[in-house]
């Protein structure tokens, strides 16, 4: 039963054919989205340009062409993350306007220009093995309408290459640090700012990182109170995280 | 060697009794926070109303009194978390005007105004065991200037609870979402909302919780991407994280 | 907003004061629970006689009293889990007619009959240690309605003892299995019986044990296939979800 | 020694050849099963139509042709699972009737009418990366007579997917539900019904998901009562599970 | 239906009362333990004079003293373990010739000579904070028929203590390795030995010892074949499963 | 400094050109192995007919065939476990006698006659996928001269096979069972005889299965006190272990 | 057999009444530790002045005073760890010179002058709650000859702090750096210095810091690689660990 | 800005263009590595010989070329860890100099002559399996300028072969001791010498070895006191740490 079965009973009830008691009865059963959900999900779609989203992993090729070409469809911004090489070139060929960062694993169509947020956003690395996450995160971002700022390859076993970039991350409105091995990076970051951390841990190690486990512990355990934390190697929810904090500033000042 | 001891420094320069290439070697030598860094940290405290935090688990009842007695010397708010009942009294003889919160184990000196943030914060809980992490969380932001909104007993099991609650949750910046055993409320509470949502995984539950484990874990593997989560229990942690965002706010608006 | 409303809001349209289209827009905005959830909760609990529960960990004396005094005057059944010897005094003292039973900590005030459930229900335990779980499943399967057949000390190092009991394994419509330790008896049950087995691990054992994890993941890893696992200790939650097969069951005949 | 043996031994008795106190003594030594164990088992099978079942990992290709090839010469249904894609094509070229499922890797060789099972089985997951899972629980339901009502894509993160299945929800006389990553479906769906949800937590996720760990955890800590759990990904233990249960309702009804 | 019954079942049989076949039906449905097995346990612990076995932790001094007295009235051996000093001092007072050993916690009722096994049986610890556990296997072995020598505070870190003792090592026909902390005692002393040697992990230790898990696991892992490794602090099981090894000898020799 | 050296230096004590004081204090800095153990591990084997052993992962071919070479130039029995089918035909090609066995991926040089064992070793598995573990113990136990009985695919799940093997068990001196998923089979074998029972945990199953973590806790856990357990997969321990118990049994005898 | 015997047999031999052969047989058999071990161990102790060890937990305080009265009469320095308030006091009362640190838990009697040890030693910790493990270690290394520099509460979280302390950092021959929580410090320290540094995980901390595994896992997983790590809360560990640098110092210089 | 700046910014003092208070507020802001942090860094590699250091893992051929070109262009030593062989002969092809080691994976260009530190750095490893990671050890320590003592397959199994070591392990200024499986050899080490021993767990083994956990739990939890740990498998950590002990060496002679 959908919306228009709804105004269909209360014209009924209107035209004196259904009884007000009757009625209530009937809405009681109807399924919760036809009281609007589904529109609302819409709308929120159109109006912030998030993009519609495919997760790579245990797709094949021919699925994530089927499913990039839906979805590019409707005409909005398409984000696929954790796409293999061959899948980017299969995608890539039906859609030349997409582009694909292989070191990020991301495939990107942005049609939709969308708003850009005010201030910037900081995308901090510990290592070069940690890029391929930071990248997710920076792209994602982007595209969200963040303006990033990149700080890369600034571990804190060389502490003043982190303290050398105070000034942009003072600024940052918001920081995404990813860090794998001893994942200290975000508790440091968080000293030095007043701005909400995001910390994403990377599997980035050996050993005893047990895939990222290490970091993953030590960010829920940080000393610095500005710091939350997303899953393993989850670059892309912390882009979205990020900009979700910005919803709420355009709420508050309308 | 302090700032003192730079200016010093730099006006012997320009006497002429050190020349720029010594005294440039003594710089490189100069322990840090002596270039401002400690300034700053007060200036911050001085500025954003933040109060001077006591963590109780380990101190007696003793130090935690003493402890207290210094931090309110300097004039600023004092909060204190997991406070036992009988550190709270004592500090309460010593400080009538305290506000003991039996329930979430903290005392709260507020003698200095805290800047009101604009919009409301939500503080969520799925059942009442759920409680102390839940109000530590919402004390703390109150303390920190957030307006409070409370919506407490909401767990998935009964999911209408959740959703009667529709309007304050849209309404909100930001979301504190606490729940212990499954943790499925924050996943739940963020395909809602367009803000973000702050996991806060509490170590109530039995057997197989294994003290929040399961919780954090169900946090962290999130569907919907406007989730992070801070370490278990950590409603003060969340508070504070929550705040943070503002610090970001009111820097794009200046 | 309640039932109450929507029904006004209804009459309204009948009467012409209010538009379908409008009243279709105020609709889409109800808190969920009004379009009739609570009522089905509340039908639901009339007609199934389940029992208003109360969990009795970290909460005191005073709010057992009190949350039990509440319960009581909606009338209906009454059981409370893990709940302390001095807890058990004081609602004694209240409710003379509360039934205590100090091996599984459960107080029961069984006011409303259940209606009884065909068959039997068989709720076997390895070892003495196992009991006070297996009493609170046998208890609270008994206030849902079901006729109980206790099959104690049971354990595989001795199979004499469980093969001796063939004949009410195979007659039970369903069987509850607690095991510590090794965890093995619900996987041996399974193989003598068709009927489905619930298995709850127990916390009984020391060191590997692990507090009920060694035989929680050998109950989850059972080569038997009707074999399906609850929390650790959890007796009262297999008594609800044997129950609620039988929802099902009277469903299907209806 | 088999069952004609008792016979002969019992013969031996009645004719006096054997003293009851000797017989009794040899009796004490006979293996167990030969006291009609064997037979019982396969009476269950002839009348249950539950199929022989194959698990695919860790045997090749010829293996499973040849334990396909034995158990079908018994005449009966047979069930492989998780087989892979050229397996599939080795038994399909000897048994051209049998169909292959892709997505869940079963095969199946329906020879032999299961009898219906009163009622509907409603099998749930949250994303489309669970549907191997599902398939495999719904296409061994199908296979043991349940009516299966499939209700794919329903995750918690867009709630109203869900809520808008409530009648095939409610309807159903059990429930599996398979879900991944935070494992918070089976939970949401058990607050909204009465019928007993069996938890299927699927090895989908990535970082500290831990190959479905994250899931099992949620699900063994559900807040709803009408909940129990099997194995990671054992769609196949459901289904059985499930079907277990109607072996009480034959039961209690004759 | 006891072993009488089925004596009268043949009997009947043997009377002409009862046909081979319809015995033969009945015969199916005799619970097991009917068939002899009952007696066979019993005449095992009267051959064996393996003691009964209370598990002291979980039970009450009342419980305690009341299930000792219940198998003391058998005749036999007692042996109760992990029992606290008031159980203790409560079954002293009722049985003046128990011996009560504080370290060990056990209490020894023996009352029937048991039959001493050939050859030694040496015990190990690896520290001081071992012997509880050491000292549980050898009492208990010692009640079961060994001659047990002691071999205490031989840990690895002082090589040269066990060197020392390679004579009494290498004599003995079975080993019990006690140790906690690094567990590496087995191992080493496995590789001076031929003999089995029974390794058991101690929760002594702390930080990462993580109550035993670290010796558990280097036990398991350890290079010498000649090492199998019981639960940790189990030190009654290991002296049980050296004892086992006898009865396989006395088999042998028959 | 070999043996021949210490022969040297007591020849000088002899001849008086070594006072037997220098000579103590010379001893004392002698390497341990030269006083004989080198020797001892040398006659062991040879008395004992333990095999050389090659442990086949994460060497090549080519290394497995040049150490297979090298111990066979020894002129004793060689046995290389877990060998690729590649190296098994490598080592073929060079020593057509090798007995190569594809499932549990042994390869067997047996030329000296090891001496018989008196009685019987049981080994049992539970399922097929046990299989290749319970080979690799039969056949080291076959060439370690125990009598090998093989009793396989007596899972739990089925009861009636393992007890139709109840003679076989009895009589066996030693048992060593194999399982995986559960893990149960050992524990419920225990139960039934009095002879020892070594625990392999097999890595078979999948999900919280762990790679055969969920079978080791229950085997450590085992309700049985004649258990002991070796690493998951151990077959050549378990084989080793048990025959070690018979070095003691001849120790004894002697 | 002691050293004793040794000498009598090598004069037997120099007398001509046993042969070199001969007595080359009987050293084989010598227990190890009777060439000289114990008395190697002995010098050690008296030369290095390290001071005889009491591990608290675990003793009654009636143990504590008779061991530490026992090492007291050997005439050397006394150290003991983790002493509860009321041991310290009873040992007191014996020993009124022994200094008694509550912070630490620890006793010392201090009679022997150990060499000192050239260069200091820095003892850093990054909270107040991590200074008893930071004290045990200062007051260890201390006794051990250490001139040691505490540089406690320097927690990442607050990096002006630590860099404050840079030249006290480079000029130390060695760090010892405690930490819990998230364990950042021992890693940022280490990116400051070229002397090497142990970290000392603690058990402070809550929720996922889970007793001091987040701390260890981060600080094995150190970016720096001049960290090595010790045990959780072993602070006695890393100062002998520090200590034993030196011996390696003196043998070099020698 | 760089140190020119600042050199700029003290000659404008000097000048008087700048007031010694003006210039202290613009130095507060100086990123910090201008102030001297980057030469000292580039001062300590050209004083210590250390060199640049590629870890292979994750990186392309082509990367590993690259990146090894741009730090061979810098004139110093490089060493690049766990290089695949097709990396090692794509450098090798471009640097005919550069030394493979096929077994530990390094590739080493050694140009620049380090400084011999004095004594010897013995390296042991438990079995031949623990060769790559010993020999990652050995190599980066001798590239560092230590006298490296190789002492390989001396796992405690057959004790002999280390104890006739000990004039080796005695003699050493550090060791550094790598064990998989029961990861008991450090302890044994530890407790033969005086001199610091780095323990390095390596990933050798099976089963409950669970990549080398095993062996890292043993040696966190070692008995001896002069034992620190490592990342397991990390043996290009354990050298480095191993050679920071002598920059203490150093600066304390100076």
């Amino acid at each position: 039963m959908n919306s228009d079965l709804i105004l269909q009973l209360l014209k009924a009830i209107r035209d004196g054919t259904v009884t007000p008691e009757d009625g209530m009865k009937r809405l009681a059963d109807f399924p919760y989205e036809d009281v609007g959900f589904a529109k609302i999900d819409h709308h929120r779609a159109l109006r912030t340009g998030i993009p519609e989203v495919i997760y790579g992993p245990g797709k094949t090729d021919e699925q994530i062409v089927e499913i990039f070409d839906r979805m590019a469809g409707q005409g909005g911004n398409v984000l696929a993350t954790r796409v293999s090489a061959t899948a980017a070139s299969a995608v890539g060929e039906r859609f030349p306007e997409v582009k694909h960062d292989a070191l990020s694993r991301t495939l990107v169509l942005a049609r939709q220009e969308t708003p850009r947020l005010p201030g910037t956003l900081a995308v901090l690395c510990a290592g070069t093995s940690d890029l391929p996450v930071a990248e997710e995160a920076a792209i994602t971002a982007e595209l969200l309408g963040n303006n990033v700022v990149r700080i890369y390859d600034v571990g804190v076993a060389g502490l003043h290459r982190l303290l050398a970039q105070r000034p942009a991350l003072t600024q940052a409105r918001a920081l995404i640090v990813c860090a794998g091995m001893d994942g200290a990076l975000p508790a440091v970051t968080a000293g030095l700012v007043q701005a909400p951390v995001i910390a994403v841990p990377t599997s980035v190690g050996y050993g005893a990182s047990f895939g990222g486990i290490a970091a993953l512990l030590a960010m829920l355990n940080s000393c610095a109170p500005n710091v939350a934390t997303v899953n393993i190697d989850n670059g892309f929810g912390a882009a979205c995280f990020a900009s979700s904090m910005f919803s709420a500033l355009e709420r508050v000042l309308e």
